[in-house]
Order: structure tokens, then sequence, then C-alpha cells
């Protein structure tokens, strides 16, 4: 069943293979009757997270359905290591559903980290913001429609004029729109999604997919989850020079 | 130099390692000393590009920097195989370019091909069209400065009011605004993403950027791109049971 | 179970993720809506397969558990589209199993195809050929455990000399003695392997492997193996200039 | 002009595409307006590695020709973000030319180290090893060529007799034999493979490539070398449960 996030949008386990003990079993092949000795399964994953002996973890494999803005998209899709089948905008007609932060999520710009936010804004201020925005997601939505000579329900509006290609309508829609898509991936490359967008310098928006994939992980494949948390999450790098 | 491409886009060639002659050099070590009787270089060119024997063409890689709507760069990231820098709305302002198709370009639905268009409207109706895209456009950017409290050249408005953060405020921009980018790709995927994308079934909007592109190409590795269009281009493929 | 492939060798289906359905299931959601019409699972996922529409394929996932000979494998793990893990030579020792065709796959090089075979040789002298490769296999091997200070049971030979590295004892082994690994690939980078491994222009032996794994497909994804074998195997490209 | 590793190896610079420029210029285009703060080209290269923000240094491209022996290939193609084009020994004969280590690099199994090596052997059990692996070596490869029929200089041995096929043949060569590859990596992969690679847990014999790779890197590019070296190369990561 699917986890909300963001209101509107959601993370659902759709399908996987593997886990904990296909990636024990996996290493277990490379070692061959080396790994006799190995104590148990926790000891080993934690030894292969530490080591980054990561090809054992590339044989389970996550399938994932996502709701979520396009903009949020975005930043996902620059994620290569991974299969998508998204939505297409081009042989069916986006719904009406939009991301609007929560009024507490409205925060002015940071100063110091240039990709980033500060306090959130006062309540009303806050409020005139969703107003904007609502305003215009609203009024480029209707007029996407109206390019399509559709209405809400898919019926035809005025029969007499012709309906814009669905692929040039879509021009008009904002980038916090919704789409969806089906996401399959490996979990040593989904860690690698995790530790880069379940981090403090991802944008909220995606760090509440990244947070939400977190706990299917946690479900999922409990050791690794552990080992991730330690060794990549919380692990902390310390340069040369500062050694 | 650049190629305008769309009229507010372009693609320009920064840079290229190999061409050519080096895949022809790859593809000699390989055969090692089986190669003597290979005759001339379009011909190991062809037979390369017929057999499908891929490797040697990603031995040449071609670096472009591009500028493009965003619902063009959501169908080009897709392409997996490619290095991406991608201008950040999280670090900076996007500029008040959007993409708005000639009116020429305006067309309808096509009713057979679900993923098409069929034929251009009628003048003023491309003109009215045009006229929903460009105020909407308009309306979202204003409301984006107003949120980042910016005014057209960065100077802040009120003195007294916070600037919304970037990440937040690019939300209310539709995705025909332009962006730009840094794409490296190696020459195999590249004649792999033109196939794709200069193909008809592609949207008349990213087909216009892989025109360019095959401009490029041609300049560039003008034995590949003969071979290309040969072998992969304007070849078909007849299924089992068509033969 | 495992199916036996060159007679030391074998191919085993450990695992999979999704079939022709979930294929179907994802290709459904980039359609949305636009899919209504879409006659029946067969026919959407010949359409796919026509078409090249490989994202839905890329959702289902196999994981194999493979034993074959160095030089197989060598071709194998050029198809980067895969997650490995390899028996290791460092850690491990190899069990004394090699790779040895049959008398009838022993064939002269062919003059016409410069890297494939032509006749059988005639038995007696096939003969020799196979007592040179079994008894340069049985020296180098015995050699590598003497190397090792090891006999074949584990057990150290001479308790005053020192077992030489693993990774530098194995050193003397030919490639074709046998190691084995997991190999977990997205159903769409399978196929591509199976029509480039398949095919005639490919060794012998790594068909061999192809052939076992076409078999596991068949059963796993029936649809998707028709299709495969009308619009990729079976089919014939026309270049341009040919039509 | 190439480097020589391990006497009959060498890694040679073919060409390269970008370095610190090309990688300060790409990450440039990503911050937009937001980079006007940045310092210098150091400062800017040393904060993308200290972040990870590797895409800018996926810009920059390397060629490489590469000669080595097979078993070292076979640690290296393990990497699968690169483009290979190797010497065919189906199109091909293979030269005779082995890797022997030198006896001082003849060492002990380690036994805490299940993948590593002790203490070098003394002087003369070094030289019994290394008169064993040349005896074979040479055995093998005098079968290699009279599987073949040809002497060497290529020329055919005894007309009557038929020429076994290369790509049956070369089963008979051990894995010390050399063989030769072009390579072409961006690099973000090439700094991940030396890190992997000239580290201590690498087998010496792939370290001495990676180690005249790095020379090559610090030439090419050295704030990125430097970055790499404080950021990477000698950094350490400490857990969570450890801080
Ligand atoms: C006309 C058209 C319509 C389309 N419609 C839709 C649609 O409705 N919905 C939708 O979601 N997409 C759609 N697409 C996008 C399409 O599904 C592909 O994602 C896109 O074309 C990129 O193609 P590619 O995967 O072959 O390229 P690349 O991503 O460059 O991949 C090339 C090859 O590299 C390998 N590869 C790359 N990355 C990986 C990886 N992570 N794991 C394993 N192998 C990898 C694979 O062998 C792949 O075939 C459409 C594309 C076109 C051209
Ligand atoms: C906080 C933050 C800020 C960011 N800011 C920007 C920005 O301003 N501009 C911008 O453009 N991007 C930005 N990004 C995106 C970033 O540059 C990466 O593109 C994205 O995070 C994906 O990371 P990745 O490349 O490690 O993952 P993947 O694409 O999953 O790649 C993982 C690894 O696989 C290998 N790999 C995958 N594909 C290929 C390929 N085609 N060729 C060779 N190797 C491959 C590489 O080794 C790579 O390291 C930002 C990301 C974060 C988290
Ligand atoms: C000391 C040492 C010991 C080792 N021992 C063993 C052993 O016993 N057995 C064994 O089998 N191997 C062993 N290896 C090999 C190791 O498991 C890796 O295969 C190898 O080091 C390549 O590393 P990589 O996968 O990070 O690099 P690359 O293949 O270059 O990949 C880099 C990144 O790109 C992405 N990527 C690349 N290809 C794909 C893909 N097809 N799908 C999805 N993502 C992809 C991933 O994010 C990956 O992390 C050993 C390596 C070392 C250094
Ligand atoms: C009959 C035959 C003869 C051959 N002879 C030779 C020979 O003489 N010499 C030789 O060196 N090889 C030879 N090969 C190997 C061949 O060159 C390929 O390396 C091998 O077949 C793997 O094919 P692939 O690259 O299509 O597959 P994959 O590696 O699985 O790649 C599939 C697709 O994924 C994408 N991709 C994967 N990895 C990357 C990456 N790192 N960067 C960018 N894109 C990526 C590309 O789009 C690629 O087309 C031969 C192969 C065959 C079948």
């Amino acid at each position: 069943s699917p986890i909300p996030v963001l209101e509107t949008g959601f993370v659902r386990a759709v399908d996987y293979m593997g886990g904990d003990s296909g990636i024990v079993q996996g290493a277990r092949v490379s070692y061959g009757k080396g790994t006799r000795s190995t104590s148990d399964d926790r000891g080993l994953i934690r030894y292969l997270m530490r080591h980054r002996h990561t090809s054992p973890f590339e044989l389970a494999v996550l399938k994932l359905h996502v709701r979520a803005p396009i903009f949020v998209t975005r930043q996902w899709f620059r994620h290569r290591t991974a299969s998508i089948n998204e939505y297409s905008a081009r042989y069916s007609v986006l719904e009406k559903e939009f991301y609007f932060p929560r009024p507490e999520d409205i925060a002015a710009q940071s100063t110091n980290n240039k990709q980033g936010r500060a306090d959130a804004l006062p309540p009303e201020q806050a409020q005139q913001v969703l107003d904007i925005l609502r305003d215009d997601a609203s009024r480029c939505y209707d007029h996407y429609l109206d390019l399509l000579n559709e209405d809400e329900n898919g019926e035809k509006r005025d029969p007499d004029r012709p309906a814009i290609a669905r692929e040039l309508a879509r021009m008009n829609l904002p980038v916090n729109i919704m789409t969806q898509f089906y996401w399959q991936i490996n979990l040593w490359n989904l860690l690698h999604f995790l530790r880069l967008r379940a981090d403090s310098h991802a944008q909220y928006e995606i760090r509440a997919y990244a947070d939400a994939i977190l706990q299917i992980v946690q479900k999922w494949a409990p050791l690794t989850y552990e080992a991730f948390t330690d060794y990549m999450r919380d692990a902390v790098l310390l340069s040369g020079p500062a050694l």
C-alpha cells in the first residue's frame, strides 16, 4: 500500500527481488570456500558495506510506483542507474493535481547556503505565496484544458474547434504539476540515491520521497539498512590534510 | 559557434575527442594483425556499423552546450548514457526566456497517432493559442520574480519583504521556460539518441535539436555520419514473420 | 534446477522479478489513459518490441548462477549492463574443472570468417588436440597446487614450504578453467545479450550458454520471448541504399 | 609515449578531452550566476570533490592504450563505466609475451588477509616458482602455435595439417599472457577506478597500472589530482557509531 508523500504524492513498493539473504548468498559465491570463517549474515553485510564491496548489493532489486511533482522528477531522473516508465503527456492528459507546500514549508532563501532555505515565512506571508501558486496553477491548467478543447471529464468542449496536440498544450503547465512513474533500481544504486537525496543538502521535497523509501528499505532489507545508516548515512569523511 | 534552434535555443559544440580516424584506430587494435586485409577507413566504418560492432564508436566523444525548454530536456535526459551539468534553479534565478512555437507549428492532436500532431491550425486560431501561452508564461514569470522579491535586474524590490527560496519559487514556472546544460556523450550513444530523436515519432521540438546535432556529427565524423544514415537512420527492420 | 552447458558448466535461474505481466503493467503507466484502446497483453508486448519501446522490458529482472570457462566469461563480462559476483581466485582455490570441447566441436580455422570455425577435424586429429589440451591443463593445475603447497583436498603438502599467494599462483592456469558467478540483468539488456551471443557470429561456447538462457526466458516471459524471436532474433535490417 | 608497467606491459595516453579548466567551465554552467562569488579554479575543484559534485568531473575524458596480462584485465574490465576495444584472439594470433613477476614480488599467501600477500620468498624458492611459471607458459604457447599449425613468424608449419580455429586454440593459454586494449573513460569514473585499484587491497599487478595512470592524471589535471589525493585517496571514512 502506498506511503503518502507531500499530500498528493506517494511511493508504493510494487515488487522486489532478493534482500539481505540474497546479498549474503551472492557474496558467498565470490568468496567461495574463503567465507567459511565469516561469522554471520549481519557481520558479512556490515563488512561489505564498510569496505564498499558493492557488487553483492546490486543483486537485490526494487520496483516502485511513484507520484511526484515534475520539479522533483527532474532531480530524481538525473540518477541514471535506474529504469523508468513515466506517464506520457503526449499520449494522455495530465490530471489537475499539483503540489503546493504546506504553509510551514514556505521559507526564505538562505543567505549562506546558495541552494537552500532559511526560516519559514510568517503565516500570512506564506498564505500570500500559496495564493499566487494556486492561482497560477489553476489558470494554467484551465488554459491547458482549453487548448485541448476538453472539460475536466475528458468531454469535448466546442465541437467546432480543433484540439491542440497534447504534446503542445502541456507546455503551459508549471513544474509543480504531478506526474507518475515506475522505477526499478538495484539496492546499491538505491542507497547511493538515498545518501544524496535523504541528505540535508537535498531539496526538502525530494527528501520527503527519500525518507519514504528509507522506510521501505528498512522493512525489506533491515541489515543492509542498518549498515547503510552506520557506514554511509551517518559516516563522515575526513580528508587527508584533516587527519 | 552556436547553431540556433527554436529561436531562443541553441546547440554549440564545445569540445570533442577522436572522430572517424580514432574509430578506425580503435577497431584495428581489436582486430590486431587480422585487419591487414581490410581495405580502407570508409569500408571499415561501414562494416562496423552494419555489423553493430559498436565499441569502436564509443571511443569518440562529443561535448555540447545546449539551451532548450524544460519539456525538451525532460525527454533528453531520459537518455542515461551521457554526462550532464545543468543550470541550477536552486543556485540561480532563471531568465525570462521561453519557447513559443511559431504559428505554423501549432497543430491539432493527431487522431491516429496518439502521441503526435495533425495539421497546423488556421492562423488566427494559432494566434489565440500563442496569446494564451505568452500570457501565462509572462504572468507566471512575473510572480516568480515577485516571490523572489527581485526585479528583472536582480535588484531587491521590497527591502522589508523576505525573498522566497529560489528552489520554491521556481515551482511556479511552466515547462516551456528555457534552461541550459553541458552534455558529454560518446558517439555510439549519440547515434542511438539521434536515431530515436531525429525520428518522425519524436516530438517536433526535440527533433529540431537532433537535426542540429546531426549537422555537427556530419562535420565532425563524416564517414560515421554516412554509415549511420545508411544503416541506422534509413534502414528498415523486417521481422522474421514478414520475411 | 541447473541446465547443464558444455558438460562441466551450467546456468541456473536463482530468482526473478516481473515478467510479461509486469512489462504490460509498466507500459500502461506510461500510456496512462491512452492505453484504453490497446487490445491485449500479447499485442502490447509485440508493439513495444516492434517499436523498440525498451523501457518497460527493463522493469523485469533475472538473476542467474553460472559456471563457465574463463574465456567465455571474458566475452560475457564485456556486457556492462549487468551486476556480477564472481568466485575470487584471490580468496579461494579454483577447483580442478576445465572445459574441453567434444571431439566433434574441434574445428579448423575458417578462411572466409576471420573470427569463426570451419569443418570439424577428423576424429583422430581431434583426439590429438584434446590430448594436448588435457595434458597442459592437468600439468598447469598440478603446478598451481604445487605453488599453493596444497593437495587436492586442501591439505598442506610440505609443512616446511611457504604457500605462494593464491593471487599469484593462479597466473599459471589456462583460460579454459571453470569459474562461477551470479549475474543480475534486466530483461531488455538480457535480450540484447542474447541477440549478440545466441547469434551465429558468436563463439560456439558462449552460444551454448545463450541457448540455455533462451530456454529460461521462454518459460519466464513467453510473450516477450516470442516477440524477441520475431522482431529481434529473426529480423533482418535492410539498409537505406538496399531499399 | 608509453609508460612501462610490469616490464612487458605499458600504459599510453592516446587522447583526452577537457581537464581542470573544462571541469570548472562545466560547473559554472550549473551554478549560473550563483558562482560569481566562487573564488578560483582550485577552490572550486576542491569544493566539488569534497561535496562529491561528481558530474563536472564526468565532462573530462581520457583514452588510453594498455598492454596487460589477462588476469589483470579480468579485474580491470569489471569496471563497467568505460569503453573498451580489446585485441581479439578470435581474429588474430596472440604474441608470445607473458607477465612473470620479479623474484622480489613472489610472495607467500597472507594468513590474516585472505586476498593478499605476505612476505617475499627467499630468492632460490622464488626462482623455482619462476621456473615453473616460465616453463608452463612456454609449453602452453608452443602447443598453441602447434594447434594453429603456425611457427613464430606466422608461417604454416605442416601443409597437410589443418589449423585449429584460433578461438579454440587460445583455450590452452594461461592467464598471464599479455593482451592489449584501448580504454575510454570519464575522469570521475577513472578516479573511482584509481581509488579502488591504486589501493593497498588491490592486487599488486593492477596497482602498478593504477600508479602509472595516476602519473598521467597528475600531468593532465593537476588540480583534480590534488583534490582526489586529499579527499578520496587519503581520506578516511568514520562510521556513525565511531563518531
Ligand atoms: C518516441 C518516443 C516515445 C517515448 N515515450 C515514452 C513514454 O511514454 N514513457 C516513458 O517513460 N518514456 C518514453 N520514452 C523514453 C524511452 O522509454 C527511453 O527512456 C528514452 O528514449 C531513452 O532511450 P534508451 O533507454 O534507449 O537510452 P539510454 O538511456 O541512453 O540507454 C541506452 C542503452 O544503455 C543501457 N542502459 C542505460 N542505462 C542503463 C541502466 N541504468 N541500467 C541498465 N542498462 C542501461 C541499455 O542497454 C539501454 O538500452 C519515449 C521515447 C521516444 C523516442
Ligand atoms: C544537493 C545536490 C545538488 C545538485 N546540484 C546540481 C546542479 O547544480 N547541476 C546539475 O547539473 N546537477 C546537480 N545535481 C545532480 C548531480 O550532479 C547528479 O547528476 C545526480 O545527483 C545523480 O548522481 P550520480 O551521477 O551519482 O548518480 P547516477 O546517475 O545514478 O550514477 C551513479 C554512478 O554510476 C556511474 N554512471 C552512471 N551513468 C553513467 C554514464 N552515463 N557514464 C558513465 N558513468 C555513469 C557513475 O560512476 C556514477 O557515479 C545535484 C545533486 C545533489 C544531490
Ligand atoms: C579489492 C577488491 C576485491 C574485489 N573482490 C571481488 C570478488 O571477490 N568478486 C567479485 O565478483 N568482484 C570483486 N571485486 C570487483 C568489484 O566487485 C567491482 O566489480 C569492481 O571493483 C568494479 O567496481 P564498480 O562496480 O564500483 O565500478 P563500475 O562498474 O565502474 O561502476 C561504478 C558505478 O556505476 C554504476 N553502474 C555501473 N554499471 C552499472 C549497471 N550495469 N547497473 C547499474 N549501475 C551501474 C554503479 O553505481 C556503480 O557503483 C573486487 C574489487 C576490489 C577493488
Ligand atoms: C561477434 C562479436 C565479436 C566481438 N569482437 C570483439 C573484438 O574483437 N574486440 C572487442 O574489444 N570486443 C569485441 N566484442 C565485444 C563487443 O565489442 C561488446 O563489448 C560486447 O558485445 C558488449 O556489447 P554492448 O556494448 O552492446 O553491451 P553492453 O555493455 O551491455 O551495453 C549495452 C548498451 O548500454 C550502453 N552502455 C553500457 N555501458 C556504457 C558505458 N560505460 N558508457 C556508455 N554507454 C554504456 C550503450 O548504449 C551500449 O550500447 C565482440 C562481440 C561480438 C558479439
